[in-house]
């Protein structure tokens, strides 16, 4: 997320992390799934991941942060001092594999914020290995607004990609993610009906007070360039 | 809502409004009560209400906002953009009664922002003759935190406070709520872990995945100092 329309990058990434975790918790009940590994990447995207991890605690999940290469922003500190206060265990940044290895083997399901809409190929240590490990774990996967190492707009043709279970899109589905077949969400309720209109983005109606929406099939045909 | 243990302004008072928004919304439909008139105050009380405003015209009702004495401080200005980008009135501030009055006759229902658990008595202009204006009205209230006019820790016990017939506390319910007999919510799902052992609050369960809870009557009896 960045900011834009009078938003601050706080407030929509609060609201974008808000629904990501209430889409993982809508697919991954606690009761069966309540060790969350949440993976951030370095930017805005890890940031969305942290947002989430903490929501994820407050839901009752046991969400463990695994950020190796933290952004400097002081938001990034800000949210994981957040995560700390809500007593959620963060591994030390580290290039190393073994402990991403050793936190896989102890989740049940993996948020995937790493990469971001922006993501440009190729994919950098220390996540150059991290994805094949997270394909190889078999866990599922919920990503954040576009598989890591997909293409915003040619979705997943370098292969590198994950392959999620569920994706939740960040304020309209992205054209690459037309090519996706799992479970799709919509999250980021906070277009503003100007720019709506400006762009004639057609979005989903969410249902009544909720903060995500469930898409159907059908609805992947109406993908935006965003 | 102020800040803290890291969190920014931006991320409370936009929990804390969506909190606010979802509650109404649980209480009194867009379909009879479309047109919400948001009462605003000078201070945070008066955010919440902006912050809730959007997102009331983001599940499509009709809000207006009343905020007459406007803080200066800069988030006081951004949320008040976001409304505007989402189409949603804001009357220009004034010491008259008039705008108040003619905005009273347009509106279904009022989200009481005007003042907060830091209020203390006595009621100032404009808001001195508002607080009589709106209680005339006749319309349904629901206030944010505590009643406007009411003490945070006495309760309405000056008598010139509004008598809302729905309270959203705010992170825990304050003392002062005690004597409240209407419909009560809790919001603000965002006490750290560590805060809530820390003071020992034994909190309300919110259920799944939601930001809003419903408190029984005897949970009344549960009030906090905060």
């Amino acid at each position: 997320m960045s900011a834009s329309g009078a938003f601050s990058i706080d407030q929509l990434m609060e609201l974008a992390g808000l629904a990501c975790a209430q889409t993982l918790a809508t697919v991954y009940k606690k009761e069966t799934h309540p060790r969350v590994l949440v993976c951030c990447g370095p930017g805005n995207q890890g940031g969305d991941g942290l947002v989430a991890a903490r929501h994820l605690g407050m839901f009752g999940y046991l969400p463990t942060v695994w950020m190796p290469k933290p952004g400097n922003k002081d938001i990034y500190k800000r949210l994981q001092t957040q995560c700390v206060n809500m007593k959620i265990p963060i591994i030390p940044p580290s290039n190393e594999t073994e402990p991403l290895r050793k936190a896989l083997a102890d989740a049940d399901v993996i948020l995937d914020a790493i990469f971001g809409f922006s993501f440009t190929p190729p994919v950098r240590a220390p996540f150059d290995s991290a994805l094949p490990l997270i394909t190889e774990s078999k866990l599922p996967i919920v990503s954040v607004d576009i598989p890591s190492g997909w293409d915003v707009e040619r979705g997943n043709a370098e292969g590198v990609g994950l392959n999620p279970d569920v994706l939740v899109s960040l304020t309209a589905p992205k054209e690459g993610a037309r090519e996706f077949k799992g479970q799709h969400f919509l999250g980021g309720r906070f277009v503003p009906k100007t720019l709506e209109e400006k762009f004639n983005l057609n979005l989903p109606q969410y249902p009544g007070i909720d903060q995500i929406v469930e898409l159907p099939s059908t609805e992947l045909e109406n993908t935006q360039k965003l």
